[in-house]
């Protein structure tokens, strides 16, 4: 943590500083520009916890130099994190490809896709049965008779499933169906959710939220790996800025920045960061060029009749047309399906 | 809802459309333009929920014409709401002023802090128990414990009590001592949280989500108040943006917008829409000036040693001087405090 | 300037930055911290101007600790500029209103906005003859033509005149009729406008650019200043955000920030921050209260039929309306009209 | 256009909408809701340019149908254009790479760094001469004495050449040098600078602005089409966001969105997007993965050592190996180079 001082500080501020700082047994050390003066402090800033050292007199800002997420930083655990789910291996070089409706609407509708996705060639089955809707009048998801179906799909295809949760309660049913949990982007900083997932077990599928910038993405995939459960996967489905051409901006770069910075898997969600389905293979090619570890992929037996998301979904044709074509770049990639 | 087909739609694209909507027993009412052709449909366009017009063939978009919230609507409710919280009344012609630490630390703390916020002039006592924290390392708040304190604090001034709730259990909890539940900005989509502090019939304090527009915050509203509770007020506590010289956006511009759609009161919260110090007492009197209902101010006996967002607490001298200054202002508006 | 190296930087790592600070003639302060080493640069940055130390080995990053801009930064020039347009002072104790049509569309368009503004207690006549438009189909302005009408304006009611300018052509014919020159928010970063404007000596209104932070806005006010021009008064009016219920986002805020960063008066623009006319006059009271210098509200005398931004102009009686409830507040703040 | 009435419109206020109108020689289509009556205009709208019918009473919104950029328009004009540089043609199935330094140093330097890039397998050289800088003391661009630079490396190399232009008096010595001019982000919406490009009949390269939406960048290419010149080639190069961890957020999706709208070419920017030197190759893989037209990628003989945006450029030896990446890339899109 570096102190940065008001131009012509006093020296008695400058001393006050120094004291607070000494006083939690770290080191000061004192830099004296032509123009300002600057404080390094030396040891464990989390000593300094309940100090608000930029409310005293003369000092401008203060920087930190250390990001406070340990667990999930490359830094500190340079090999990249494998996670299993079921029998699938996301991260390294395996590119992972889950698929789904966006909402359990029935078992028929989750069967027939179930069967269409595998044979096309995904490896994880999506489908929402706690659906976070913006209008209370909208469709919230068949809850536990929608995971019945999930498990149903996977007895019949063999694929993991993963679902949302979006409560304490969710994930007390859900622990009981599924292979993965998934916190939505709505609940990426819903702490208590981040802590009970954290504490299944389970592999978790962290989403951005609409306006979290990367570092406290990062700051919650470690609430839940603090919980002892490393396996975070997290996926990049766009972030609220001012373009209205598409429903949310996919931030691509979010794939080598995470590289640069976690050790964790990162997939991409075109669908959600979209909203239009035509927009879906194109920006799938781009998630596989740029070194994503997979894709989620809405499709739908029949997208015109989706209760939820439908615009954005996938016909089975269509599906299988992306996957057919990302196949080769997948290979030139380094990776295997 | 209208739909916007594509230049030079088929005729029989235009029918399909229309047929659709005649089934669900709603009339389209065709209007062909120069350039393109457009679908007004009339009747309950929920029950076209399952139908998703705008990926059938030649359809270019479509516009909704009415909001999907209802009971938070000014449209459909055109008297202000007023809420009660303990004794104090907000909405209306009422100016309230919350303030108290961001989080609850200690029993002297708090109660220093609410006989002075009590005798500068505020309304309402806040105090933070269930901390949602960007880092899971940092003061996560004292729970339970925190809300005794928080008891305590009302007994001895009287001042009615608000604290946030993250989670059903800190519901559960928080019911049996306070008089107003707040839910924050990360949690403003948390829509099982909404439904569950909706129940409770409790006054709500909503606040605005980082990247919420104005249209989502009052569906989040509905949430609530579609469990039968209408006692909700909105609080405007600053966007993300690109702008990092202050914390977040402060969007004034939402009172007057909130005040043309919907009828439910709204105050303002300048400590954490700036996140410095300096800046509370300016936007203070911008939100009096622009016709908020209130404000909602951080204040902490030292500032400088607060365990959570220090930098934009007042001390009690500047909170007094605070209210001190937008005394006159607030019976220029015509409002009392 | 502050270089922050990564953990476990090589020893020659930091001698190798160490030794290029040291040839440039600087003095090189390390601080070697648990995690990371830190490195002070002691003397002027700008010789470092040719060097990109955040490439060099191990570097993590470099935190710069002074602003870039200097004649416009209050560190260096703390008392608040007053700037002279016509007989009208904007700075310091006044508040100064400006008015006038978004477009000059006629003569009589014009002097009937003029004399009615100055009626209701204007003191400055806007007015655009050179209008940045989104379409080149939209009405582009009446360039020359509408500056004599301005002129003509002035002569009748004694109001100082404000124009934008969009081109250094514009400049040249503009000096012979006005007495401010105003630089619209798309042009913020037309540097080379801002040195041609800062060249005239005449007054320059800087409208904040829609996505510049304040840094960058006081950077463009630097190069008019750096012209030898002292003469800035700065325009808030609205950022662009994700929120669609405003045209823009008004950064209220801004004030505050300005007034501690810089020594320039700082007007509001409500018109365009909203683009909508209902929501004008709460955001003028507002903007008084903030304690800014003074306000830009667009007026028509038929705002249902203006060529440009009618729906955000006030009508005449709308106006006066507005002088009359912001006078008292504007006593308040001790500043007089 | 549709005008959106207000619930409870009351007749007469939908009769005078209905004759202005018809005033105009247009069609006023009338249909009513349940809640609202909807009223769609037929005829060229053009003709209602002088009329804000949203400040009517009972107006609720305006919905326009159709957009406002025509010659850049898809839909009337479906086949991709194709743009030729010199000999390079970008557009259909090309796929063209553009380097070299962002700003142009010395005659050396640049020199070494078409020989380079040609090497390396570029096909247009790029170079500033007159640079928009954030600072008004930041190296301003050698301008004249620049392009005689580029001019004798096209001599050398054969390789076409590209540099921005920033005002009338750029343009009209680049007119004698250069194959094509840009028009950077900070002025895609400075039209005058627009007109000037568009009537000097060179090809342009359009970079879109840091808060410009996909339709005002295809209006702005409106303004250069407008004068007779359809050799226009955009530039995504990254949107502002509140994302920190890169210099800009590349929107990727622009280019499915731009190949669905607009028939002009599109090519990316990865180089301004990041910021950092190790995103641009991900980015550039994921570039040519989504079906973008070209890339434009800075590099410098030393990076450490450039006078504008060294972070972010290539060494020559990594851009090579970025070009021998990407090679097989393009072949799979079915595109050569």
């Amino acid at each position: 943590m570096i102190i940065v001082m008001k131009p012509n500080a006093k020296q008695e501020s400058i001393k006050r500083i120094k004291e607070i700082i000494e006083l939690k047994g770290l080191y000061a050390h004192i830099s004296d520009g032509d123009q300002v003066t600057i404080i390094g402090v030396v040891g464990d800033k989390g000593k300094l916890m309940d100090q608000n050292l930029e409310i005293y007199e003369d000092v401008d800002k203060i920087v930190p130099v250390t990001e406070s997420y340990k667990l999930a930083n490359k830094k500190f655990h340079p090999e990249p994190t494998k996670v299993k789910v079921g029998n699938v291996t996301i991260g390294g070089d395996t590119f992972v490809i889950m698929s789904g409706p966006c909402a359990v609407e029935s078992k028929e509708q989750l069967l027939t896709t179930a069967h269409a996705i595998k044979k096309a060639g995904a490896h994880i089955l999506r489908g929402g049965a706690y659906k976070p809707r913006t209008s209370p009048y909208a469709f919230q998801g068949l809850e536990e008779e929608g995971l019945t179906y999930m498990k149903e799909a996977r007895e019949e295809t063999g694929l993991p499933i993963v679902c949302e949760v979006t409560s304490l309660d969710a994930i007390e049913v859900a622990v009981k169906y599924v292979d993965m949990l998934q916190i939505g982007a709505r609940n990426m900083q819903n702490f208590y959710l981040l802590k009970e997932a954290g504490k299944t077990g389970l592999p978790v599928l962290l989403k951005r939220g609409l306006a979290a910038t990367i570092d406290e993405w990062l700051n919650a995939a470690e609430y839940i790996v603090a919980e002892g459960n490393p396996n975070v996967v997290l996926c990049e489905r766009g972030i609220r800025t001012f373009e209205t051409a598409t429903r949310n901006t996919l931030d691509i770069s979010a794939v080598p920045v995470i590289k640069a910075k976690s050790h964790l898997p990162i997939i991409i969600d075109p669908s959600h960061a979209t909203g239009v389905r035509d927009y879906v293979k194109p920006l799938a090619r781009a998630s596989v060029a740029v070194g994503a570890d997979g894709l989620m992929i809405e499709t739908h037996p029949d997208p015109s009749r989706a209760w939820s998301d439908g615009p954005q979904s996938l016909t089975f044709d269509e599906f299988e047309d992306l996957t057919y074509e990302i196949d080769p770049l997948i290979t030139f990639m380094g990776k295997n399906l």
